[in-house]
């Protein structure tokens, strides 16, 4: 789904990862931060795409809404374990959304 | 791959898509388009992952380079294509990279 975030300006979380094919509970984290990541202040929306690498970009209204986000001790715990198990790389870009437009048919 | 990036800041376009099942010419065109858009001036890298959406980041080093690379005759065309043909819905992001960090084992 592509997100339906509000006017710019606004935050983009651009993560993009590569993982090892190890599987050990990250269905399960995965689902679990998605419905966790979905009750932040702040929090504006989401997309996630995936094949040799994954892409997810998470949107929000500020950058003290991501900092919070980055502190919550559950997203700490799935982070660890990412660095630990899951990812073999990734990348972590924070950027200001300036402008957008969409087409729609 | 995940794109080499330099230090921030720099420019990401984040472009999210939804596809129509239409396959006409455009792997093709969207082959042309990755081979042009790095021969283009200020062009830092591209990312891009796909399933039920498409996700494709590009990165820049000014304004000036993604609006240039708006105004190439190709792409301009690659567009049009785009919105007649292949795409059912998209959303374009332009967004200054202002941090970024990343891990690797």
């Amino acid at each position: 789904m592509i997100a339906n975030t509000p006017k710019p300006p606004y935050y983009a979380v651009i993560f993009t990862s590569v993982r090892v094919e190890v599987e050990e509970d990250y269905r399960e984290m995965s689902d679990k931060m998605i419905e966790l990541v979905q009750q932040q202040k702040g929090f504006l929306g989401m997309e996630s795409a995936k094949n040799e690498i994954g892409i997810t970009v998470s949107y929000w209204d500020s950058l003290e809404a991501i900092k919070n986000w980055k502190m919550n001790v559950n997203h700490i715990e799935a982070r660890e374990k990412g660095r630990s198990i899951w990812y073999k790389k990734f990348k972590v870009r924070i950027s200001k959304v300036e402008r957008d437009y969409k087409f729609e048919k």
